[in-house]
């Protein structure tokens, strides 16, 4: 019952977003019951392309909580995330994704969230943006600092 | 050789980085030969698991230009972006991404970005994060405002 009700929210902030000027995506963040944060897709709004609601909702989560992990939170969103907010969500640590709308559904709707998916598991050479790896005689070296630094905060 | 100056640049900003207390990560945004932006992993630093060294130079880069499309601008970044940062550098439509360090490198590290990009790839009811799909009756709405409104700015 209450995933209904936390569902109906999101895609309530969604379709208000859409009258604001931003994007049709909206998304909660719900921690032991109380939604926490909100977010909705501010891409053009705030000029930002990684403003996705979801995006918007663990920034804002994490402020309110004052931490960079979300263990134990669950996310509503509006429609299933593209793989910016799949990969935030896992960074964020969140429990739970629920979502409504799926990929084809956002497709057919002309948001390009189903062609990163499949850029991601094509070969560098076929992909529509060039990648190029440059072996750098330093590429280690930031990493060996971190392992070296034993004031780091990890994450 | 300009490939190599700019690649040295975004693993310095990374080498640096740790020793301010961020994470081991640097990228910088090149229009038409020159640095117009520049990023660290601030993941720790600002309490935001979205604010890694990619995402915010997209930020940054999209802020001094005043637009959400990075078309024609070139990434530099210390280490292969994870998935978050390489649908962010979809979603902004750079053009090329260079990179030093990869994935495997990361996770040496101790960075998940290879185990996300696996999680990407497996059906939702094997992953480490629950997927739940909620076919709510309204979760077409936000789209058919959104494909309704004449006023939208599309991105």
């Amino acid at each position: 019952m209450s995933e209904n009700v936390f569902m109906s929210r999101a895609i309530s902030l969604a379709k208000k977003n859409v009258l604001a000027g931003g994007g049709p995506f909206g998304a909660i963040i719900v921690k032991d019951g109380h939604i926490i944060a909100e977010g909705v897709n501010q891409v053009t709004l705030r000029n930002d392309p990684t403003a996705h609601a979801e995006v918007q909702a663990i920034r804002e989560a994490c402020r309110v909580l004052c931490t960079f992990d979300l263990s134990g939170c669950e996310i509503y969103t509006s429609c299933e995330p593209c793989p910016m907010c799949f990969s935030a969500i896992y960074w964020a640590h969140l429990k739970s994704v629920y979502y409504a709308a799926d990929h084809s559904d956002a497709e057919k709707a002309g948001f390009a969230d189903a062609h990163i998916y499949r850029e991601i598991e094509l070969d560098e050479e076929k992909r529509s943006v060039r990648f190029i790896n440059i072996d750098h005689s330093h590429k280690l070296l930031p990493f060996e600092c971190w392992t070296d630094n034993n004031d780091k905060t990890e994450y």
